[in-house]
């Protein structure tokens, strides 16, 4: 498919699978959320996945017309073992959302619920893309300037230099489609800035992106750079991915949490507060979590996004929204033409 | 040595060698710093190695009594390669000043040099102490109720779930001494709490260190622990431990740069930033990093510390103090001890 096609279809209505049984507050707060949405747009659709007494339940009175419960009779709880529960429980919300996905009932699929069962229900029911030896879950993360894409933050253990190449060229097409980016500026997450620095799968990672020649590579980029937007995409291993999207979270908290203490903490800083709330106002805004939505998770025959396992109504609207997008913008498909043709271990190609 | 000894010790005087040519402001902020803390300690002593006119020059005037210069003519550069310099310098200030320490000349060691070349001139000087695989570089966080430790940070590339562990009993052996912290509790760092998720070095580090069974192992922490203090030490490969470092850094700039920007922005801001100054004056206090001084360099035999490239004369200042502080714990006699006959895969053992 190219650019002009994309374009065309890109204003396309979708239907969007949400997984109504995952999350820490689900149904309750997948549902609000998901009908929220599906009410501000009328011409897409939502199919809310579980036990349709319970959807039925918290949804409180008639559903948009554009909304349909699919039933599936089981869940997969936050405590258990993906393996086991995905085979035990076939009818799970999750499964059976996996299915309207695989079936092309749906065009994107939502969860809030375990990621790793997700993740492995992705796997497992849709498959990975031909050429693409391992999917990526990728996060937005924000910066003074817009954001960027940082991957894999969780979906593989011990990537090699091979995976790195391949979540290089997936987070590209991501930046492009998604985030709107021209030329997407890449950068493998590293221990230091000369090119080719950092453990082996970097070095191998460096070596296949630079023979490729077709993404906008930039080298190497180190923790410090990601806040000042120096790389469009970070690609890394999940370790550094996880470990650094979730650090963010903590401190970003933590550094507002030091400010509110002073805040509260006196009559001057109550004055003080007084005057900066706009201020204040701008700055939570850019640290908004809720607005990043959902994760997708790249490289599957699907279009399937991960959300917090926390997330509430607000969180689960932007999630459904950032399922659209993705759908609309067809990244399964894209990412499918830029890998066909890839062979598992191949030296170069993507042309 | 027991824990007796040391207490018995950590008063006594140390020398501390400096390597007065290294890092970006060398060598008028390097003396500086280290004159600064030379007087104010007059019954400890300091080395500065290097070009003695250039030392001279910004020392301006007469040397306190307890400052000697040791001459070294030569100098490794930001941009060198840290193999080939040490090969072609022999005669530069940190070979000379690990020279020092092997001749036990000097208890301590601090350079703002080239960090590379620092810890291969460590471990080509030096060496590793017997059972110490691979020597970990380690940095003080802070945290609202005290710092951690983090480690690797750049040691090594790609380190197995053995070197993790032994990590782990440097990390323990450097909290407890240094930071006075009993029975450290020690984390690893991962992608998720459960204990052994991970990659393949993390699930192999769990299992050595519960068969230890002498560390206060608390699991894995995830990234948004670290500002928790869940753990006192959080080990970790230095890919992990790095980019963790330098989006600390990043973040943490990047978010007092928007609230300064706030604050100048308007009248509002202004005379709310009047209000807030001590409050302001507390937070910078808890994240001025200058104070973390310099890295200690675990698992050589003596006491090297490695500082920012760009350390002026505070952070130096500090640098000096952590570099005697170490030597005072006789942190490298501890470790040697811990890995008295340990061979170099052993599946448990430190007794």
């Amino acid at each position: 498919m190219d650019l002009e096609t994309v374009r065309t279809v890109s204003t396309a209505s979708v239907r969007v699978a949400v997984d109504a049984m995952g999350g820490d507050y689900a149904p309750l707060e997948i549902v609000t959320g998901t009908l929220s949405w599906a009410r501000a747009h009328p011409t897409d659709k939502v199919l809310l996945v579980g036990i349709p007494e319970r959807i039925a339940e918290v949804a409180g009175g008639s559903l948009p017309p554009n909304v349909e419960i699919v039933p599936a009779s089981q869940v997969v709880e936050m405590d258990e073992s993906p393996a086991l529960a995905l085979k035990a429980k076939k009818d799970s919300s999750i499964m059976v959302a996996m299915d309207l996905l695989k079936q092309g009932r749906a065009d994107a699929l939502v969860t809030a619920g375990h990621s790793g069962a997700g993740m492995a229900a992705a796997v497992l029911k849709l498959g990975r893309l031909p050429g693409v030896d391992r999917p990526a879950l990728a996060v937005q993360m924000v910066t003074e300037t817009g954001p960027f894409v940082l991957l894999d933050i969780g979906a593989n253990m011990d990537s090699s230099g091979h995976n790195l190449y391949q979540f290089a060229h997936m987070g590209s097409l991501y930046a492009e489609r998604v985030l709107g980016v021209e030329k997407p500026r890449i950068g493998l997450l590293s221990i230091g800035e000369e090119r080719g620095k950092g453990d082996l799968a970097v070095q191998q990672a460096t070596q296949l992106i630079d023979d490729d020649g077709s993404l906008n590579f930039i080298g190497n980029v180190e923790g410090r750079d990601l806040v000042k937007h120096m790389a469009d995409v970070a690609v890394c291993d999940a370790m550094v991915g996880n470990v650094t999207m979730k650090f963010f979270e903590g401190l970003a908290g933590f550094i507002f949490n030091l400010w509110e203490k002073e805040f509260r903490g006196s009559i001057r800083g109550k004055l003080a507060y007084l005057l900066m709330r706009p201020s204040i106002g701008r700055i939570r805004t850019l640290f908004d979590y809720e607005k990043m939505g959902a994760s997708p998770l790249l490289g599957v025959k699907g279009m399937v996004l991960i959300t917090h396992g926390s997330a509430k109504r607000r969180m689960i609207e932007f999630g459904v929204e950032a399922g659209a997008t993705a759908a609309r913008a067809r990244i399964p498909e894209l990412i499918a033409d830029a890998f066909r043709g890839q062979s598992r271990h191949p030296a170069k190609q993507v042309e």
